[in-house]
C-alpha cells in the first residue's frame, strides 16, 4: 500500500540531492507563506479534529497540545523561516586526502535519502520535520497519529504545492493518509525506499518501532535524568539546579526524575530542597534515609528510580558517594542528560568521563540539551543511541557522507 | 542464555571506556605475542575444523580460507601490531562551542561500548575484530561460524589471557561458544546490552540479520559494482581499470560486477576489452547490443544486472549515455563503489554528484573502497547503509560521541 508512497519520495530524494540551496530555501520561504496565507483552511481542519477529541474524551492538556491557532500557525512559520537562514549542510567536504598513489579522496555530506518520521498527536510536528528535512535535501514520508489527521492533511497539502511551486517535486513532503496501524507497521518495513525511520513520541511508541522496525531506526527522547548533589557544592547552585531541572517543564525529556544526595550533604540543603519543592507543588518519593528530610514525601519504591515521571514528582536517594551515584544512573538512566553539582574538580572530570549519557553535565541544569541551546538552530529531537547521532540532533545529523575519489588511471 | 555473556562484556565496556591507550596497547601486544606463542594450540585446533570441513564435504576454496598456517598466524599477529600503532579515536574533541550563557560545550569521542560481530567461516576475523574493538575501547561479543569453532575458541581463550595479563577484564572479548542458530537470533534482540550489530559475511547472513535484528545494525559488504565507460575516455585506461575492477580479487566486494559503455564508444574499446577479459578467463553475459562484441558472450538476463557475482564474470550493457548508466546503477547498485571512466569535465562532476554510493570514483577502479587503500590502517568491513558509518569502517566509525557541559551554576 505504501509502495506507491515509498516510489515517489525516493524519486524525489534523487532530485532534492542535487537541488540547489537557493531552489529549497525557495520551498521553505513559499511553505511559510502559504501556511499563514491558507491559515484558515488549516484552523477549520483543526477545528474538525479537536471537536473529535473533544468528543472521544481527550484530556485538556493532550487537547491543548493539538490545538492551532492564527498566532500558533504565525510562529511555524517564523520557524520555518529561521530553518531557511541557517547554512546548508549538503556538499560540506568534511575531511579530503591524497593518497600515496595520487588518489584525490574527498568525504563530503549528502542527504541521508528518503526520512520517515511517525509521531503523534502535534500538527506543529508536520511542518517542523518537513521543513529541516527540505533544508537537508532529504525526502520525507510522515505518519501522525489520528488524532491530528485533518490538521495533518491540510498542512501537509500546503505544503506540497508550495514545494511544487518552487520546483520541488511533491514526493519531496508524503503524507501517510491512513492512520491504521497497518499503515505504521508498513512504514517500518519499507526497507527498499526509506533510509532512516525517526519515531517522535513516548516511550510506547519508541520501543514498539525499535521492536518490529526492519528499517534503520534512530531513538528519540526517553530521557530518565538524574541530578548528583555531591558534597561540599555549592548548595544555593544546587537547589537552583534542581528546581530548573525538574519543574521549568516537566513534560519534557530533558527534565529531571531522580535526585542523588552524597551521604554527607547536611541539614541546609534538604532544608532548602524540600521547601524549594514544596513550593513548586513537586510530590517527592524518597529513599529511606531522606525520607524524613522532605515534608510529605512517601517511601519510593524499585519502579521509581526506572520511571520517567514527565511530571511534579521527583524521586530522592542518598549515595554513598560518585561511584554508587554512577552506578546507579548507567542502572536506571536511559543515556540522555545526566549532571553533578559540585566543586570537587576530580568529581567533575570524573562524572563526565564514566557517565555514558549523551549530555553529561557539571554545574547546570539538564534542561539545556536541545538543539536550540545548543546552537544548532533546529532540532529534530534528541537521539538516545549511540549510532549515528547522540543527544540534540540538527541538520547535520540528518546527513550522511560519500566518498568521491578522482583518479588518473590508477588500479590497484 | 546469552544474558551472563552480554552482562560481562557490558561491565567490560564501562572499565575500557575509562582504559588509558597505554593499557589497550599492552592487551595488543600481549596478543600479538601470545597467538604466535601459542600457534601450536591454535593450529591443532584448526586441523579439527579442517578435518571436519573435509568430512562435511566443504569446498577446496572454503577450506583454504579456514586454514591457518604458521605463516597466517604470524601474518595476523603483524596485523595487531599495525593496529596497536594507530591513534587512539577515542577522547578526541570533534567540537566545541562556548554558548551565550557561559556554557562550554565539547563533543567528545567515546566507544559504542559494546559491539557484537556475526561472522563466517575465516578465524582470522575473530582476532581482527577482538583488537579493532579494543583499540576503540569497545567490549566484543562474536558469534562465529559453526566451521571455525575449535579455531575460535582456541584463539579467544588465548586473547582473553592476554587482555587479563593486561589488567584489562577479559568480558573485553567475549566469544559465544554455541554456534547454533538459537544464539545468532538471541544476540540479535540483546537490546539491553548490545550497542551495534555487524554482520559480516555474505547477503544471506546480512539479510537476515536485517530482517530480524532489534539491535542496532550496521550492515556491510554487500557491492553491485559498476563501471561506466563514457563516449571519448580514454580507452587504454578504461580496460585497464575495466580488468583491475574485475579480475584482481573477483570475490571481494568491491570488484565490478556490471560494465555500462555509451552506445558512441567506437570498436577499439569492445576489440581490447573482450581480449582482455578472455586473457583472464572472464564469461561476458551482454545486452543485445553488445553480444557481437565479445566472443563466446551469452545473453544476459534481468538477474544479471542484479547479481554480485563474485566470480569471473561480467555482466556488459550498452546505454544512451550517462543519464541511463546513473538509472541503471540506482536500480541495481547496492550504494558501494561506482565508477566512471571519462575525459568528459561536466560528466565527471555530474557522475560524482548524482550517484548516491559510498565510494563514487572518477578514473580509478573500484578496487580502492578499502579502509587500507583510504589510509584508515585498518578497516572492520565496508558499509552499504547510510546511517552511523558509510564505506570503509576504520576505527572511527567504532565510536560515538558524547556532549560534555561544562557550567557554573546556568538555569533555563
Amino acid at each position: 500500500m505504501l509502495n506507491e508512497i515509498g516510489k515517489s519520495a525516493k524519486v524525489a530524494s534523487r532530485i532534492l540531492a542535487a537541488a540547489s540551496t537557493v531552489s529549497k530555501n525557495t520551498a521553505l520561504k513559499y511553505i511559510a507563506e502559504d501556511i499563514v496565507k491558507y491559515a484558515d483552511k488549516i484552523l477549520s481542519a483543526n477545528k474538525l479534529d479537536i471537536e473529535n477529541a473533544v468528543a472521544n474524551g481527550m484530556s485538556k492538556a493532550m487537547t491543548d497540545r493539538l490545538t492551532l491557532t492564527k498566532e500558533r500557525i504565525g510562529a511555524i512559520a517564523e520557524g520555518v523561516l529561521k530553518i531557511c537562514d541557517l547554512p546548508d549542510p549538503i556538499g560540506e567536504v568534511v575531511g579530503a586526502a591524497k593518497r600515496p598513489n595520487g588518489l584525490q579522496i574527498a568525504k563530503r555530506r549528502v542527504p541521508l535519502g528518503v526520512i520517515a518520521v511517525i509521531y503523534e498527536s502535534r500538527p506543529n510536528v508536520t511542518v517542523d520535520t518537513a521543513v529541516l528535512c527540505i533544508k537537508s535535501s532529504n525526502a520525507c514520508i510522515l505518519r501522525g497519529g489520528k488524532e491530528a489527521f485533518n490538521s495533518n492533511v491540510a498542512i501537509a497539502d500546503i505544503m506540497r504545492a508550495a514545494v511544487s511551486r518552487a520546483g520541488l517535486p511533491e514526493g519531496t513532503v508524503e503524507l501517510i493518509r491512513d492512520t491504521s496501524r497497518d499503515t505504521a507497521t508498513e512504514l517500518m518495513h519499507l526497507n527498499e525506499y526509506v533510509d532512516v525511520l525517526i519515531p517522535r513520541g513516548g516511550a510506547g511508541l519508541i520501543n514498539t518501532v525499535v521492536q518490529n522496525a526492519t528499517v534503520p531506526v534512530i531513538q528519540t527522547g526517553v530521557g530518565n535524568c538524574h541530578i548528583f548533589v555531591d558534597k561540599g557544592c555549592d548548595i544555593d547552585m544546587a537547589v537552583k539546579i534542581l528546581i530548573n531541572a525538574k519543574t521549568s517543564r516537566p513534560s519534557v525529556c530533558n527534565a529531571a526524575e531522580t535526585l542523588l544526595v552524597h551521604k554527607d550533604i547536611g541539614d541546609e540543603f534538604y532544608d532548602r530542597a524540600s521547601r524549594a519543592l514544596a513550593e513548586h507543588n513537586v510530590e517527592v518519593r524518597a529513599c529511606p534515609v531522606s525520607i524524613s528530610k522532605f515534608s510529605g514525601a512517601v517511601p519510593a519504591t524499585e519502579t521509581d528510580w526506572e520511571t520517567e515521571y514527565n511530571d511534579y514528582i521527583l524521586a530522592v536517594k542518598v549515595v554513598d558517594g560518585i561511584d554508587e551515584a554512577i552506578e546507579h544512573i548507567e542502572k536506571y538512566g536511559t543515556g540522555h542528560s545526566e549532571c553533578i553539582v559540585t566543586e570537587n574538580y576530580t568529581n567533575a572530570n570524573y562524572f563526565q568521563d564514566r557517565v555514558d549519557a549523551a549530555a553529561v553535565y557539571v554545574n547546570a541544569s539538564t534542561r539545556f540539551t536541545d538543539g536550540f541551546e545548543f546552537g544548532f538552530g533546529a532540532e529534530i529531537g534528541i537521539s538516545t543511541q549511540k549510532m549515528h547521532a547522540r543527544g540534540p540532533m540538527g541538520l547535520a545529523e540528518l546527513t550522511t557522507v560519500k566518498y568521491v575519489i578522482t583518479g588518473n588511471g590508477q588500479i590497484r
